[in-house]
């Protein structure tokens, strides 16, 4: 008899944004002459910028002729594309990464959630609350999580790791020690950072605690500020605890193109239960060529190009312009009277809705008082009650107007 | 302490094609002037048809233009694609698949390996013997394999199920009922398949005993004979017991692209230990949106082009030119005295080596005296020794000379 896999039952079902588009249709469908602008979107819209189209169209071409046809390539992606990610996301920042320390692959979605593969099930693991909800589903599913309190709205054997304007948006160190640490930064929600000091104690702590930190870098490219790290790799003795997951998805607009990778040091170790070390690289490596066959060629020379003279500044235009968006979200906020956070080193602003109204409360009013939708922060976990997610992907104009409705909503 | 998965221990290190290059460059070392030709491979060498490229450049095309854009899709695919592989690869042959029961992906490998997540960890495995090792590794990794017996070269809990000429390459029921059954018909690498009055009693054993068909069905395209069903799906009963899976690698030249598909009938039920049926339908959804992003929209439309008039016309070429170089190699071993299989409906020909001698000594003597390179069968399982696989996917050119230099062996 088949069995399934029981762990796939205590996942909880996600209505955030199944619930925020009813409410949104409901909305339209009763005022259908409103504009309404949504800012609740984590997905890109500007288009894909020249110098990546250009290559995209010579790779496949290449495609089209028998002399330079390619079929599979190797699973950790094109030696191409791994030479560009080694020598401009690291050397150019002082970190020697191998080639062989890093595997291209389609999503940082997907590697996210894959890595528990090479991993114990009896691991215990921490996430940041509020947090990108794959980090959590996937434990769920491997049996990680134990079961769910919905009166916590927590699972019992996760560790969360408040991050609220109390504490800065820096989670404290557990009392329990966790073995696998999820830690997303630049931010998703809260579009906060950590500083170069306060990220290496928690590789400190790892290390301490032969704990495995899982670093979601997916936000490095708006990055700006000085003390941030555009890496966890610049942190002295990182290399040892950190695996880092990276994306062009929001670096270079690749969300429908899809692209990503993950660096597996060799100097990290996992441990058999009677204590014996095991490179993590080489069960990656293992899963990774036997689960996956490789990134799509022409996917690969579009990633290539992103690191061109010409690549580079086309999509420096593009994260300008967002951050611009940011900043006028910020500064409209702000002249509303809201109490703001991230959107500097992030294309997320986290904002404290106001005294006695919850964040799904707040969706109502932004939704029929400024026809303006945004995410509820509670969507994100239990220490999100109280804040609001919107995002500076959309429109400069929409943008602005987005802002003016609010301050008039006051 | 971060531990690892301990199972990925067990894994065999995959020694084949090391080995084979090793000696390839040996022999080339040694014998410069010799040219070599490769029938090992198994990857498609024709290029990307022009109808396919087209979809591709105007894709490409959308993604730069801010009214065009798209970023993230469904993770299941988008609905276009999914119309017309319900519409051609089904209903065209009486099979009704609705949309919400196809899940677009990157590869048919990574499906038959991730499709394990949604499963038990105590369901018995059934793997013909010879196999694609993909199935038994991905479920060495998940721990249902037990450990490695070195003596017969077979792991513990997996079941084989021999697949040879003495059988006419069609496995046998075992002695005890497994949960889970990896068919790959037509088969890789023996190059046979499956009568459709054979492959129901595979359905009716699988409803019988409760028990799930993973129906790996990447080599459709290379049927030419009546009477052997192109999907599962033709015989009755199959959506209550099994899982497709459909590649456009090797129908379509897509192994460096990377598109595929998996079908999961929503009739189809897994159990859990107390007895409760489960729907696998919404199972693998969930996993598909929690570690998988969907597949690049170029690529997507790739796919869409795969169906168009021209398409199928252009793809039908290149499947002809392939399955005219398996003629080539069926008749020239025959007429040099091989017993031979396959290479009618596949683009393999697994062919019987001389008595006396094993499946990597034969691999030698094609090396050394035709300067040929093949695959050994007992690479593929125990039961693959006394076999050799050579494949189809060569030039007609190489394949005529390399037929030509084994005549001129005997």
């Amino acid at each position: 008899m088949i069995t399934i896999n029981e762990n796939f039952l205590e996942l909880q079902d996600s209505y955030l944004f199944s619930t925020i588009a009813q409410k949104v249709q409901a909305f339209q469908e009763k005022y259908p002459d409103k504009k309404i602008i949504k800012l609740g979107i984590g997905d890109v819209t500007r288009p894909i910028v020249p110098a990546v189209l250009e290559a995209m169209h010579k790779a496949v071409d290449e495609l089209g002729k028998e002399e330079t046809f390619r079929g599979y390539g190797l699973e950790q992606g094109y030696e191409f594309l791994r030479e560009k990610i080694a020598q401009y996301d690291y050397a150019k920042r002082g970190v020697t990464i191998q080639l062989d320390e890093i595997f291209v692959s389609d999503g940082a979605k997907c590697d996210c959630g894959n890595i528990g593969d090479i991993l114990g099930l009896d691991n215990v693991v921490a996430i940041t609350d509020p947090v990108y909800p794959v980090y959590l589903d996937t434990n769920v599913m491997a049996g990680r999580s134990g079961t769910y309190d919905a009166i916590s709205g927590k699972y019992r054997k996760m560790i969360y790791l408040p991050a609220t304007a109390e504490n800065h948006f820096i989670p404290d160190f557990p009392k329990k020690v966790p073995d696998m640490i999820y830690l997303c930064f630049p931010n998703n929600p809260t579009g906060t950072t950590l500083s170069k000091e306060i990220l290496k104690k928690w590789v400190d702590y790892a290390r301490k605690n032969h704990a495995l930190i899982l670093f979601d870098s997916a936000y490095e490219a708006y990055i700006s500020e000085d003390n941030v790290p555009h890496t966890i790799y610049e942190i002295e003795g990182a290399k040892e605890v950190a695996i880092e997951f990276r994306s062009f998805s929001k670096t270079a607009g690749f969300t429908g193109l899809r692209c990503a990778y993950t660096v597996v040091p060799k100097e990290l170790k996992g441990y058999t239960k009677d204590g014996k070390e095991i490179a993590l690289n080489g069960l990656w490596n293992r899963r990774h060529g036997t689960k996956f066959n490789g990134v799509s060629y022409p996917v690969q020379r579009a990633a290539e190009a992103v690191y061109s003279a010409e690549g580079q500044k086309q999509i420096k235009e593009n994260i300008a312009y967002y951050m611009n968006n940011a900043c006028l979200i910020r500064e409209g906020l702000q002249s509303a009277g809201y109490t703001v956070y991230g959107g500097i080193n992030a294309p997320y602003i986290w904002l404290k809705v106001p005294n006695g109204v919850t964040s799904w409360e707040f969706f109502d009013i932004l939704l029929e008082k400024a026809n303006v939708v945004g995410t509820p922060g509670v969507g994100f976990g239990p220490s999100g009650e109280g804040y609001f997610r919107l995002t500076s992907f959309g429109t400069k104009e929409n943008t602005m107007e987005a802002m003016q409705r609010i301050k008039n909503m006051k």
